[in-house]
């Protein structure tokens, strides 16, 4: 592929808009741009370099003549196309969660497992954003030694549940200003100074499937099938950049200073980790960027194969939409 | 003893405030109260069963005819004032941390440990205000198995930094809504929107203070001196009540029907614990109170041994001034 017609599946949400500003940015070669969603949005325009560009409605039609679509909806309408996608030509590489444990469907984060991209059929899975983000921490340490296990315990954004979680957060942030409270919708309870210890309904022994996520697409793109995670996902009243905190066990021991090393030299992976000096990562800092920031990094004083370390970073670019435009420069090769 | 001369050393601060009104609210036998602070406060008046008592400059003579001390102040006021409390005949229970890890002074939760009181020597320590929460929650399933190890992870709330922390976030929130900053001074850092991943100096192998606090003070605590303990411990724009993350491993399986339903019959402890229908404790919910909540009890997917759960609680109350004033009354029988 040269000059590309591009789609986007659900161009009206916050992944969706964030993904045609990283196309733009990165000098994606775009021959032409079509974004599309619901009946609702149709007839609307979204702006592309400049101009004006009309949404088409999404059906089965609607995507003949393109080359890649990048799909930023939910599962129902992911699962609702794909089909139609495909038969119209296109690679779908797809952000919901609908097809990304399918073994047809690579599972690929481009500076982990890129090679992966070869063996689909039509579709290319994005990860789930928490799980980009910490494995793009980890990964350079599984190659050094084959991961055996991860305990994490995420602080993630409002911006996790789209448009709708970031104007809620922002709406309860003014009313709290002004002694107001603002009925939850978004989230199950107020997230403004609180924080939620449930993100998607209840999947596996406990588990929510957010929660399952880090271990079944983890493993996926790591490539380390027996590989066990135990994950606490909590909502916290940030807009962007998810942070995770993370105990992971080797099979060998790789030691505080070789970890250093292999994140410093890791692609799409930043070291900031000076305590000293109080430099570590933090949502603030981390937002509208492509990289993981990685910090904290301690022995686990609970076992010598177990490391500790911190990471953030940005949930809409590299957690969704940098990862899948990503993706679709694999393809351009 | 039966009816108390009282002193709060410290008695401006959040928690030396917290202390006068659970000393109000359980009924202690006070026969007097005497605030102490620094020369600054000295002379004014804080409210005590409705009437304005004159707060004494903190000296070596401020002691005298005292039979308890609540500390409520920084470690340094607190090792300046130990030796003329003890030689004035009161018992100094100090919410610091300078002398929780003597071995000569009992660390005391009286849900847990109340029988160490009798060992003490004039003083007796309050534990780190993480620490009692994690400890609360986890005591129970210790007395069935030993834990050996503990991770955790904490989503710690600005009062953990005194009331000028709690002020640096309300004016942080208020500032967010006008569309301006606030230069921070109580965080290293703004709060508001972020997360911090530090509280407390380095201390330990790239841990800081607090999360060593954990491991050193749960020992003492709990009665495992080999219990082994990794702690992030991370600042939330929370105003109250901290809560934790936390993956314990013990000695034999436990189970989650088991945990469930010691949690539920420990003393100091209320399991919230039903994912279904979105009940699990968080901040907003158990602020105020007394209790610890406990939930999102799951089997460690990484250890058969292992158990998550996730508890919150208010950090003034249970994790600071609650927990001295039960020490205190400890000391009545």
């Amino acid at each position: 592929m040269k000059n590309v017609n591009i789609g986007i599946l659900g161009a009206t949400g916050v992944v969706g808009q964030e993904m045609m500003k990283i196309l733009e940015e990165r000098g994606f070669p775009v021959a032409s741009l079509r974004p599309i969603a619901s009946a609702r949005s149709a007839g609307g325009t979204v702006k592309f370099k400049g101009t004006d560009v009309t949404i088409v409605e999404a059906s089965d039609n609607a995507f003949d003549g393109l080359d890649i679509v990048l799909g930023a909806a939910e599962n129902d309408v992911a699962e609702r196309f794909a089909t139609s996608i495909v038969n119209a030509g296109a690679v779908f590489v797809d952000n919901s969660s609908a097809f990304r444990l399918d073994p047809k469907v690579p599972l690929v984060v481009p500076e982990i497992n890129p090679e992966d991209v070869k063996q689909n059929s039509g579709i290319i899975a994005n990860p789930n954003c928490t799980t980009i983000i910490t494995m793009v921490a980890v990964a350079a340490l599984a190659k050094e030694s084959p991961i055996e296990s991860i305990i994490a315990s995420s602080y993630q954004a409002a911006s996790g549940a789209g448009k709708a979680g970031l104007d809620e957060l922002r709406a309860e942030a003014l009313a709290y200003a002004s002694g107001e409270t603002v009925e939850p919708k978004a989230f199950a309870y107020q997230l403004a100074i609180n924080v939620i210890p449930q993100i998607g309904g209840e999947q596996y022994m406990g588990y929510t499937s957010e929660e399952m996520k880090m271990q079944n697409e983890g493993r996926k793109i790591l490539h380390l099938p027996e590989m066990n995670v135990s994950c606490t996902c909590v909502r916290v009243p940030v807009f962007r950049s998810h942070s995770v905190s993370v105990v992971l066990r080797t099979k060998e021991t790789i030691g505080v200073e070789r970890a250093r090393e292999l994140i410093a030299k890791a692609p799409g992976a930043k070291l900031i980790d000076d305590l000293a000096n109080k430099q570590y990562p933090m949502p603030l800092d981390t937002s509208d960027q492509d990289v993981v920031f990685v910090g904290r990094i301690r022995e686990d004083l609970t076992d010598p194969n177990g490391l500790n370390l911190w990471c953030c970073g940005d949930q809409i670019r590299k957690g969704a939409a940098t990862n899948a435009v990503q993706i679709a420069e694999l393809l351009l090769d």
